[in-house]
Protein backbone atom coordinates (compact mmCIF):
# COMPACT_ATOMS: atom_id res chain seq x y z
CA UNK A 1 0.00 0.00 0.00
CA UNK A 2 1.09 3.49 -0.70
CA UNK A 3 0.44 6.22 1.98
CA UNK A 4 -0.49 9.37 0.61
CA UNK A 5 -1.46 12.40 2.46
CA UNK A 6 -3.29 15.47 0.33
CA UNK A 7 -2.67 19.15 1.49
CA UNK A 8 -5.63 21.51 0.59
CA UNK A 9 -9.58 21.04 0.33
CA UNK A 10 -10.70 22.28 -2.98
CA UNK A 11 -11.68 20.61 -6.27
CA UNK A 12 -8.57 18.65 -7.33
CA UNK A 13 -7.95 17.31 -3.70
CA UNK A 14 -11.37 16.25 -3.37
CA UNK A 15 -11.50 14.56 -6.67
CA UNK A 16 -8.42 12.81 -5.57
CA UNK A 17 -9.69 11.73 -2.23
CA UNK A 18 -12.47 10.26 -3.66
CA UNK A 19 -10.28 8.46 -6.27
CA UNK A 20 -7.88 7.33 -3.33
CA UNK A 21 -10.65 5.54 -1.36
CA UNK A 22 -11.89 3.91 -4.15
CA UNK A 23 -8.44 2.72 -5.57
CA UNK A 24 -6.51 -0.81 -5.28
CA UNK A 25 -3.33 0.04 -3.57
CA UNK A 26 -3.43 3.99 -1.94
CA UNK A 27 -3.91 4.34 1.90
CA UNK A 28 -5.36 7.71 2.25
CA UNK A 29 -2.95 8.65 5.40
CA UNK A 30 -4.38 12.34 6.20
CA UNK A 31 -5.63 15.32 4.42
CA UNK A 32 -4.47 19.02 5.73
CA UNK A 33 -6.68 21.53 5.59
CA UNK A 34 -7.82 24.80 7.22
CA UNK A 35 -11.57 23.83 6.34
CA UNK A 36 -12.51 20.93 8.44
CA UNK A 37 -15.93 20.98 7.24
CA UNK A 38 -15.69 21.06 3.26
CA UNK A 39 -14.10 18.01 4.17
CA UNK A 40 -16.25 15.47 6.75
CA UNK A 41 -18.66 14.32 4.12
CA UNK A 42 -15.34 12.85 2.16
CA UNK A 43 -13.05 11.79 5.18
CA UNK A 44 -13.38 10.49 8.69
CA UNK A 45 -12.22 13.38 10.57
CA UNK A 46 -9.11 11.56 12.96
CA UNK A 47 -7.79 11.50 9.36
CA UNK A 48 -8.15 15.69 8.62
CA UNK A 49 -5.27 17.49 10.45
CA UNK A 50 -5.06 21.28 10.23
CA UNK A 51 -1.86 21.81 12.34
CA UNK A 52 1.72 21.05 11.11
CA UNK A 53 3.16 19.24 14.05
CA UNK A 54 -0.15 16.39 12.85
CA UNK A 55 1.84 15.11 9.96
CA UNK A 56 2.22 11.43 10.24
CA UNK A 57 4.88 9.68 7.81
CA UNK A 58 3.86 9.00 4.32
CA UNK A 59 4.98 7.69 0.94
CA UNK A 60 3.64 10.60 -0.81
CA UNK A 61 2.21 14.11 -0.14
CA UNK A 62 0.54 15.61 -2.90
CA UNK A 63 -0.45 18.83 -2.63
CA UNK A 64 -3.72 20.21 -4.16
CA UNK A 65 -3.82 24.09 -3.44
CA UNK A 66 -4.33 26.85 -5.48
CA UNK A 67 -1.34 27.85 -8.07
CA UNK A 68 0.10 31.00 -6.29
CA UNK A 69 0.30 29.05 -3.37
CA UNK A 70 2.15 26.30 -4.59
CA UNK A 71 5.78 27.71 -3.55
CA UNK A 72 4.60 28.89 0.06
CA UNK A 73 2.92 25.59 1.11
CA UNK A 74 6.07 23.50 0.11
CA UNK A 75 8.71 25.52 2.61
CA UNK A 76 5.78 25.61 5.57
CA UNK A 77 6.18 21.60 5.43
CA UNK A 78 7.70 20.57 8.67
CA UNK A 79 9.60 17.44 7.43
CA UNK A 80 12.80 16.53 4.88
CA UNK A 81 13.72 14.22 2.19
CA UNK A 82 10.02 12.96 1.88
CA UNK A 83 8.44 12.82 -1.88
CA UNK A 84 6.04 16.37 -2.14
CA UNK A 85 4.50 16.47 -5.37
CA UNK A 86 2.12 19.55 -7.07
CA UNK A 87 -0.92 19.35 -9.08
CA UNK A 88 -0.67 22.29 -11.05
CA UNK A 89 -0.64 22.60 -15.08
CA UNK A 90 1.38 25.99 -14.98
CA UNK A 91 3.74 25.94 -11.72
CA UNK A 92 7.24 24.69 -12.88
CA UNK A 93 8.73 21.64 -10.01
CA UNK A 94 11.28 23.80 -9.07
CA UNK A 95 9.01 26.07 -7.18
CA UNK A 96 8.63 23.38 -5.12
CA UNK A 97 10.65 23.53 -1.82
CA UNK A 98 14.55 21.48 -2.57
CA UNK A 99 14.52 20.26 0.84
CA UNK A 100 12.06 17.63 0.17
CA UNK A 101 12.47 15.63 -2.71
CA UNK A 102 10.05 16.84 -5.70
CA UNK A 103 7.62 15.95 -8.00
CA UNK A 104 4.38 16.80 -10.19
CA UNK A 105 1.08 15.05 -10.37
CA UNK A 106 -0.67 17.27 -12.97
CA UNK A 107 -4.43 15.59 -13.80
CA UNK A 108 -5.15 16.92 -17.12
CA UNK A 109 -9.09 17.38 -16.88
CA UNK A 110 -11.65 20.42 -16.01
CA UNK A 111 -12.76 19.14 -12.38
CA UNK A 112 -16.69 20.26 -11.35
CA UNK A 113 -17.65 20.03 -8.22
CA UNK A 114 -20.36 17.39 -6.86
CA UNK A 115 -19.57 15.80 -10.12
CA UNK A 116 -17.58 12.50 -10.65
CA UNK A 117 -14.38 12.05 -12.81
CA UNK A 118 -13.78 9.06 -14.79
CA UNK A 119 -10.23 8.89 -13.71
CA UNK A 120 -10.15 5.53 -15.97
CA UNK A 121 -9.87 8.45 -18.84
CA UNK A 122 -7.85 10.74 -16.78
CA UNK A 123 -4.05 11.59 -18.45
CA UNK A 124 -2.06 12.35 -15.08
CA UNK A 125 0.94 14.51 -16.39
CA UNK A 126 4.03 13.52 -13.94
CA UNK A 127 7.86 14.61 -13.45
CA UNK A 128 10.25 13.85 -10.58
CA UNK A 129 13.56 14.82 -9.79
CA UNK A 130 14.57 11.05 -9.29
CA UNK A 131 13.80 7.87 -11.13
CA UNK A 132 12.70 5.90 -7.73
CA UNK A 133 10.15 8.26 -7.03
CA UNK A 134 8.56 8.03 -10.53
CA UNK A 135 7.61 4.62 -9.56
CA UNK A 136 6.04 5.71 -6.56
CA UNK A 137 4.22 8.39 -9.27
CA UNK A 138 3.20 5.33 -11.75
CA UNK A 139 2.28 3.41 -8.82
CA UNK A 140 -0.30 6.37 -7.64
CA UNK A 141 -1.99 6.64 -10.98
CA UNK A 142 -2.05 3.00 -11.86
CA UNK A 143 -4.03 2.46 -8.31
CA UNK A 144 -6.75 5.04 -9.75
CA UNK A 145 -6.50 3.85 -13.27
CA UNK A 146 -5.42 6.58 -14.72
CA UNK A 147 -3.20 7.42 -18.23
CA UNK A 148 0.22 8.81 -17.18
CA UNK A 149 2.65 10.59 -19.02
CA UNK A 150 5.89 11.63 -18.73
CA UNK A 151 5.97 15.57 -19.28
CA UNK A 152 8.92 17.63 -18.48
CA UNK A 153 8.06 21.41 -16.67
CA UNK A 154 9.01 22.93 -19.79
CA UNK A 155 6.36 21.02 -21.86
CA UNK A 156 4.31 21.52 -19.34
CA UNK A 157 3.64 25.11 -19.70
CA UNK A 158 2.54 24.69 -23.25
CA UNK A 159 0.49 22.09 -22.68
CA UNK A 160 -1.19 24.40 -20.27
CA UNK A 161 -1.66 26.84 -23.02
CA UNK A 162 -3.07 24.34 -25.17
CA UNK A 163 -5.43 23.18 -22.65
CA UNK A 164 -6.93 26.67 -22.25
CA UNK A 165 -7.39 26.70 -26.12
CA UNK A 166 -9.53 23.97 -26.46
CA UNK A 167 -11.08 23.88 -22.92
CA UNK A 168 -11.05 27.57 -21.89
CA UNK A 169 -11.70 29.42 -25.18
CA UNK A 170 -13.77 26.74 -26.34
CA UNK A 171 -15.79 27.07 -23.58
CA UNK A 172 -16.57 30.83 -24.23
CA UNK A 173 -16.99 30.34 -27.62
CA UNK A 174 -20.08 28.13 -26.74
CA UNK A 175 -20.90 31.17 -24.61
CA UNK A 176 -20.69 33.62 -27.06
CA UNK A 177 -23.07 30.89 -29.51
CA UNK A 178 -25.69 30.67 -26.70
CA UNK A 179 -25.63 34.60 -26.18
CA UNK A 180 -26.27 34.82 -30.62
CA UNK A 181 -29.06 32.50 -29.63
CA UNK A 182 -30.39 34.42 -26.70
CA UNK A 183 -30.48 37.44 -28.89
CA UNK A 184 -32.48 35.71 -31.74
CA UNK A 185 -35.10 33.63 -29.62
CA UNK A 186 -33.69 30.55 -29.50
CA UNK A 187 -32.88 27.76 -27.64
CA UNK A 188 -29.34 27.15 -26.85
CA UNK A 189 -30.31 23.56 -26.14
CA UNK A 190 -30.46 23.03 -30.36
CA UNK A 191 -27.00 23.70 -30.22
CA UNK A 192 -26.31 21.00 -27.58
CA UNK A 193 -25.85 17.70 -29.97
CA UNK A 194 -23.81 20.00 -32.42
CA UNK A 195 -21.30 21.00 -29.68
CA UNK A 196 -21.00 16.94 -27.85
CA UNK A 197 -20.69 15.58 -31.62
CA UNK A 198 -17.94 18.26 -32.50
CA UNK A 199 -16.02 17.32 -29.64
CA UNK A 200 -17.07 13.18 -30.09
CA UNK A 201 -15.56 14.25 -33.98
CA UNK A 202 -11.80 14.58 -33.19
CA UNK A 203 -11.67 11.78 -30.98
CA UNK A 204 -10.95 9.63 -33.99
CA UNK A 205 -10.55 12.19 -36.69
CA UNK A 206 -7.46 14.86 -36.87
CA UNK A 207 -9.36 18.39 -36.38
CA UNK A 208 -7.99 19.78 -39.57
CA UNK A 209 -9.71 16.32 -41.29
CA UNK A 210 -12.85 17.35 -39.12
CA UNK A 211 -12.69 20.63 -40.04
CA UNK A 212 -16.03 22.29 -42.08
CA UNK A 213 -17.74 26.18 -42.77
CA UNK A 214 -17.21 28.83 -44.46
CA UNK A 215 -13.83 29.62 -43.59
CA UNK A 216 -12.44 25.84 -44.57
CA UNK A 217 -14.53 26.30 -48.20
CA UNK A 218 -13.37 29.88 -48.39
CA UNK A 219 -17.39 30.66 -49.00
CA UNK A 220 -16.54 34.71 -49.03
CA UNK A 221 -20.55 35.37 -49.27
CA UNK A 222 -21.76 33.24 -46.17
CA UNK A 223 -18.17 34.83 -43.92
CA UNK A 224 -19.58 38.17 -44.94
CA UNK A 225 -23.29 37.76 -44.63
CA UNK A 226 -22.38 36.44 -40.75
CA UNK A 227 -19.98 39.91 -40.06
CA UNK A 228 -23.23 41.66 -40.86
CA UNK A 229 -25.23 39.58 -38.57
CA UNK A 230 -22.95 40.29 -35.93
CA UNK A 231 -23.89 43.28 -33.79
CA UNK A 232 -21.09 42.59 -31.14
CA UNK A 233 -17.76 44.38 -32.08
CA UNK A 234 -15.71 41.77 -29.81
CA UNK A 235 -17.80 38.66 -31.45
CA UNK A 236 -17.22 40.15 -35.22
CA UNK A 237 -13.14 40.45 -34.14
CA UNK A 238 -12.98 37.09 -32.91
CA UNK A 239 -15.22 35.95 -35.84
CA UNK A 240 -12.47 37.66 -38.16
CA UNK A 241 -9.36 36.07 -37.25
CA UNK A 242 -10.96 32.64 -36.59
CA UNK A 243 -11.92 32.42 -39.97
CA UNK A 244 -8.77 34.26 -40.91
CA UNK A 245 -6.58 31.59 -39.20
CA UNK A 246 -8.83 28.08 -40.65
CA UNK A 247 -7.90 30.12 -43.84
CA UNK A 248 -4.07 30.10 -43.17
CA UNK A 249 -4.51 26.05 -42.43
CA UNK A 250 -5.90 25.38 -45.32
CA UNK A 251 -2.96 27.48 -47.31
CA UNK A 252 -0.51 25.09 -45.23
CA UNK A 253 -2.15 22.23 -45.99
CA UNK A 254 -1.59 22.38 -49.81
CA UNK B 1 -46.54 6.26 -45.00
CA UNK B 2 -45.20 9.55 -46.33
CA UNK B 3 -43.84 9.36 -49.64
CA UNK B 4 -40.33 10.80 -49.61
CA UNK B 5 -37.74 11.54 -52.81
CA UNK B 6 -34.52 13.01 -51.77
CA UNK B 7 -32.43 15.19 -54.25
CA UNK B 8 -29.11 14.88 -53.65
CA UNK B 9 -25.87 12.10 -53.34
CA UNK B 10 -23.90 13.94 -50.77
CA UNK B 11 -23.09 13.74 -46.82
CA UNK B 12 -26.70 14.94 -45.72
CA UNK B 13 -28.83 13.20 -48.84
CA UNK B 14 -27.05 9.73 -47.64
CA UNK B 15 -27.72 10.38 -44.22
CA UNK B 16 -31.31 10.81 -44.66
CA UNK B 17 -31.99 7.62 -47.18
CA UNK B 18 -30.17 6.11 -44.12
CA UNK B 19 -32.61 7.18 -41.32
CA UNK B 20 -35.63 6.96 -43.88
CA UNK B 21 -34.93 2.97 -44.72
CA UNK B 22 -35.02 2.93 -41.02
CA UNK B 23 -37.86 5.04 -40.10
CA UNK B 24 -41.44 3.66 -39.02
CA UNK B 25 -43.53 5.71 -41.56
CA UNK B 26 -41.07 7.14 -44.52
CA UNK B 27 -41.52 5.50 -47.88
CA UNK B 28 -38.18 6.27 -49.66
CA UNK B 29 -39.79 7.03 -52.88
CA UNK B 30 -37.23 7.80 -55.09
CA UNK B 31 -33.09 9.41 -55.53
CA UNK B 32 -32.35 12.24 -57.97
CA UNK B 33 -28.42 12.15 -58.25
CA UNK B 34 -26.27 12.59 -61.23
CA UNK B 35 -23.72 10.24 -59.35
CA UNK B 36 -25.81 6.97 -59.19
CA UNK B 37 -22.65 4.90 -58.22
CA UNK B 38 -22.09 6.89 -54.70
CA UNK B 39 -25.54 5.58 -54.02
CA UNK B 40 -25.27 1.96 -55.03
CA UNK B 41 -24.51 1.08 -51.37
CA UNK B 42 -28.14 2.69 -49.93
CA UNK B 43 -30.40 2.57 -52.81
CA UNK B 44 -32.29 -0.23 -54.90
CA UNK B 45 -31.01 0.76 -58.65
CA UNK B 46 -35.21 1.16 -59.57
CA UNK B 47 -35.16 4.02 -56.88
CA UNK B 48 -32.31 5.86 -58.37
CA UNK B 49 -33.17 8.19 -60.77
CA UNK B 50 -31.11 10.70 -63.23
CA UNK B 51 -33.68 12.52 -65.38
CA UNK B 52 -36.52 14.81 -64.71
CA UNK B 53 -38.99 13.20 -66.68
CA UNK B 54 -38.49 9.92 -63.97
CA UNK B 55 -40.00 11.54 -61.37
CA UNK B 56 -42.77 10.06 -59.34
CA UNK B 57 -45.35 11.88 -57.34
CA UNK B 58 -44.80 11.84 -53.66
CA UNK B 59 -45.73 13.79 -50.09
CA UNK B 60 -41.85 15.53 -49.85
CA UNK B 61 -39.37 16.24 -51.99
CA UNK B 62 -35.93 17.00 -50.11
CA UNK B 63 -33.24 19.02 -51.90
CA UNK B 64 -30.00 18.13 -50.40
CA UNK B 65 -27.35 19.91 -52.46
CA UNK B 66 -24.64 22.53 -51.51
CA UNK B 67 -25.74 25.59 -50.56
CA UNK B 68 -25.10 27.61 -53.79
CA UNK B 69 -27.11 24.96 -55.97
CA UNK B 70 -30.38 25.13 -53.91
CA UNK B 71 -32.23 27.47 -55.71
CA UNK B 72 -31.47 26.32 -59.19
CA UNK B 73 -32.24 22.82 -58.63
CA UNK B 74 -35.61 23.72 -56.80
CA UNK B 75 -36.75 25.95 -59.95
CA UNK B 76 -35.38 22.81 -62.34
CA UNK B 77 -38.40 20.61 -60.67
CA UNK B 78 -40.26 19.65 -63.45
CA UNK B 79 -44.02 19.69 -61.18
CA UNK B 80 -45.93 22.24 -59.12
CA UNK B 81 -47.48 22.76 -56.03
CA UNK B 82 -45.90 19.89 -54.32
CA UNK B 83 -44.17 20.22 -50.83
CA UNK B 84 -40.29 21.15 -51.61
CA UNK B 85 -38.11 21.65 -49.10
CA UNK B 86 -34.10 22.35 -48.89
CA UNK B 87 -31.58 20.88 -45.42
CA UNK B 88 -29.66 23.83 -45.75
CA UNK B 89 -28.43 26.15 -42.51
CA UNK B 90 -27.97 29.58 -44.60
CA UNK B 91 -30.24 29.88 -47.45
CA UNK B 92 -33.70 31.63 -47.04
CA UNK B 93 -36.74 29.36 -47.65
CA UNK B 94 -37.67 32.24 -50.52
CA UNK B 95 -34.90 31.42 -52.65
CA UNK B 96 -36.90 28.18 -53.58
CA UNK B 97 -38.58 28.64 -56.74
CA UNK B 98 -42.11 29.53 -55.75
CA UNK B 99 -44.21 27.31 -57.94
CA UNK B 100 -43.84 24.44 -55.35
CA UNK B 101 -44.95 24.98 -51.73
CA UNK B 102 -42.28 25.73 -49.65
CA UNK B 103 -40.66 24.73 -47.08
CA UNK B 104 -37.13 23.97 -44.88
CA UNK B 105 -35.70 20.57 -43.25
CA UNK B 106 -32.42 21.41 -41.94
CA UNK B 107 -30.61 19.05 -39.38
CA UNK B 108 -28.30 21.18 -37.22
CA UNK B 109 -25.41 18.69 -36.59
CA UNK B 110 -21.85 17.66 -38.61
CA UNK B 111 -22.67 14.73 -40.53
CA UNK B 112 -18.96 12.72 -41.15
CA UNK B 113 -19.15 10.30 -43.92
CA UNK B 114 -19.60 6.56 -43.04
CA UNK B 115 -20.48 7.57 -39.52
CA UNK B 116 -23.86 7.08 -38.21
CA UNK B 117 -25.46 9.96 -37.03
CA UNK B 118 -28.06 9.59 -34.05
CA UNK B 119 -30.83 11.05 -35.15
CA UNK B 120 -32.59 10.64 -31.60
CA UNK B 121 -30.17 13.33 -30.21
CA UNK B 122 -30.64 15.66 -33.32
CA UNK B 123 -32.32 18.67 -33.79
CA UNK B 124 -34.35 19.50 -36.94
CA UNK B 125 -34.98 23.30 -37.99
CA UNK B 126 -38.00 23.38 -39.80
CA UNK B 127 -40.40 26.16 -41.64
CA UNK B 128 -42.66 26.11 -44.07
CA UNK B 129 -45.10 28.17 -46.25
CA UNK B 130 -48.46 26.46 -45.50
CA UNK B 131 -49.67 24.92 -41.80
CA UNK B 132 -50.42 21.71 -43.53
CA UNK B 133 -47.15 21.02 -44.98
CA UNK B 134 -45.46 21.91 -40.86
CA UNK B 135 -47.78 18.67 -39.64
CA UNK B 136 -46.07 16.86 -42.64
CA UNK B 137 -42.31 17.87 -41.93
CA UNK B 138 -43.55 16.89 -38.28
CA UNK B 139 -44.79 13.73 -39.22
CA UNK B 140 -40.92 13.33 -41.13
CA UNK B 141 -38.74 14.56 -38.09
CA UNK B 142 -40.96 12.01 -35.66
CA UNK B 143 -40.79 9.11 -38.04
CA UNK B 144 -37.11 9.53 -37.68
CA UNK B 145 -37.08 10.19 -34.06
CA UNK B 146 -35.88 13.56 -34.35
CA UNK B 147 -36.59 16.50 -32.24
CA UNK B 148 -37.60 19.69 -34.38
CA UNK B 149 -38.34 22.96 -33.58
CA UNK B 150 -39.91 25.92 -35.73
CA UNK B 151 -37.39 28.78 -36.88
CA UNK B 152 -37.83 31.10 -39.51
CA UNK B 153 -35.77 31.98 -42.19
CA UNK B 154 -34.42 34.91 -40.43
CA UNK B 155 -33.58 32.69 -36.86
CA UNK B 156 -31.85 30.44 -38.66
CA UNK B 157 -29.29 32.65 -40.42
CA UNK B 158 -28.29 33.46 -36.21
CA UNK B 159 -28.25 30.26 -35.19
CA UNK B 160 -25.76 29.10 -38.11
CA UNK B 161 -23.49 31.49 -37.57
CA UNK B 162 -23.95 30.50 -33.53
CA UNK B 163 -23.00 26.67 -35.11
CA UNK B 164 -20.08 28.34 -36.81
CA UNK B 165 -19.02 29.36 -33.51
CA UNK B 166 -19.77 26.20 -31.58
CA UNK B 167 -18.75 23.99 -34.26
CA UNK B 168 -16.39 25.10 -36.94
CA UNK B 169 -14.28 28.06 -34.63
CA UNK B 170 -14.13 25.27 -32.08
CA UNK B 171 -13.12 22.74 -34.32
CA UNK B 172 -10.48 24.87 -35.15
CA UNK B 173 -9.57 25.82 -31.41
CA UNK B 174 -8.68 21.98 -30.93
CA UNK B 175 -6.61 22.30 -34.43
CA UNK B 176 -4.25 24.77 -32.61
CA UNK B 177 -4.18 22.43 -29.06
CA UNK B 178 -2.81 20.26 -31.75
CA UNK B 179 -0.64 22.50 -33.13
CA UNK B 180 0.93 23.66 -29.76
CA UNK B 181 1.08 19.86 -28.28
CA UNK B 182 3.23 18.90 -31.48
CA UNK B 183 6.25 22.02 -31.09
CA UNK B 184 6.60 20.82 -27.54
CA UNK B 185 6.80 16.93 -28.92
CA UNK B 186 3.73 16.27 -26.66
CA UNK B 187 0.89 14.05 -27.56
CA UNK B 188 -2.43 15.35 -28.78
CA UNK B 189 -4.23 12.16 -27.27
CA UNK B 190 -3.45 13.98 -23.80
CA UNK B 191 -6.07 16.23 -25.08
CA UNK B 192 -8.52 14.42 -26.44
CA UNK B 193 -10.32 13.84 -22.81
CA UNK B 194 -10.23 17.16 -21.79
CA UNK B 195 -11.62 18.11 -25.05
CA UNK B 196 -14.92 15.45 -24.40
CA UNK B 197 -15.51 16.54 -20.75
CA UNK B 198 -15.09 20.66 -21.56
CA UNK B 199 -18.49 19.49 -24.48
CA UNK B 200 -19.95 17.49 -21.62
CA UNK B 201 -19.89 19.71 -19.11
CA UNK B 202 -22.03 22.51 -20.93
CA UNK B 203 -24.76 19.86 -21.65
CA UNK B 204 -25.76 20.49 -17.58
CA UNK B 205 -23.99 23.80 -16.82
CA UNK B 206 -24.49 27.09 -18.35
CA UNK B 207 -20.79 27.70 -20.35
CA UNK B 208 -20.83 30.76 -18.03
CA UNK B 209 -20.86 28.88 -15.03
CA UNK B 210 -18.36 25.96 -16.76
CA UNK B 211 -16.01 28.94 -17.23
CA UNK B 212 -12.31 28.65 -15.96
CA UNK B 213 -8.58 29.35 -16.69
CA UNK B 214 -6.73 32.98 -16.23
CA UNK B 215 -8.76 35.00 -18.03
CA UNK B 216 -11.90 34.11 -16.19
CA UNK B 217 -9.65 35.06 -12.80
CA UNK B 218 -7.79 37.58 -14.05
CA UNK B 219 -5.03 35.97 -13.49
CA UNK B 220 -2.55 38.50 -15.45
CA UNK B 221 0.84 36.97 -14.90
CA UNK B 222 -0.07 33.58 -16.06
CA UNK B 223 -1.89 35.19 -19.39
CA UNK B 224 1.35 36.75 -19.64
CA UNK B 225 3.48 34.25 -19.51
CA UNK B 226 1.46 32.02 -21.87
CA UNK B 227 1.17 34.85 -24.15
CA UNK B 228 5.06 35.00 -24.31
CA UNK B 229 5.26 31.44 -25.08
CA UNK B 230 3.21 31.38 -28.26
CA UNK B 231 5.27 31.64 -31.42
CA UNK B 232 2.64 32.27 -33.84
CA UNK B 233 1.10 35.72 -34.28
CA UNK B 234 -2.05 34.44 -35.23
CA UNK B 235 -2.22 32.60 -32.42
CA UNK B 236 -1.20 35.03 -30.18
CA UNK B 237 -4.35 37.38 -31.49
CA UNK B 238 -6.53 34.46 -31.20
CA UNK B 239 -5.28 34.14 -27.28
CA UNK B 240 -5.88 38.11 -26.52
CA UNK B 241 -9.04 38.42 -28.17
CA UNK B 242 -10.54 35.88 -26.38
CA UNK B 243 -9.04 36.86 -23.34
CA UNK B 244 -10.33 39.76 -23.77
CA UNK B 245 -14.31 38.89 -24.54
CA UNK B 246 -14.06 36.12 -21.62
CA UNK B 247 -13.16 38.94 -18.76
CA UNK B 248 -15.36 41.40 -20.54
CA UNK B 249 -18.54 38.13 -19.74
CA UNK B 250 -16.68 38.73 -16.14
CA UNK B 251 -17.86 42.19 -16.19
CA UNK B 252 -21.36 42.31 -17.67
CA UNK B 253 -22.08 39.33 -15.27
CA UNK B 254 -20.98 41.68 -12.26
Amino acid sequence: MIRATIIGSGNVAQHLIHAFKKSNGIELSQVFSRQKESLSHLVEDSKIINDHSQFLEADIYIIAVSDSAVAEVSSSLPFENRLVVHTSGSVPLSELHPKNRRGVFYPLQTFTKNKEVDFSTLPICMESEFDDDYTILENVAEAIGSKHYLISSDQRKSLHVAAVFVNNFTNHLYQIGKEICAEHQLPFEILKPLIAETANKVQHLSPLEAQTGPAKRNDLNTIQAHLALLTDNTQKEIYKILTHSIQQSNVKKL
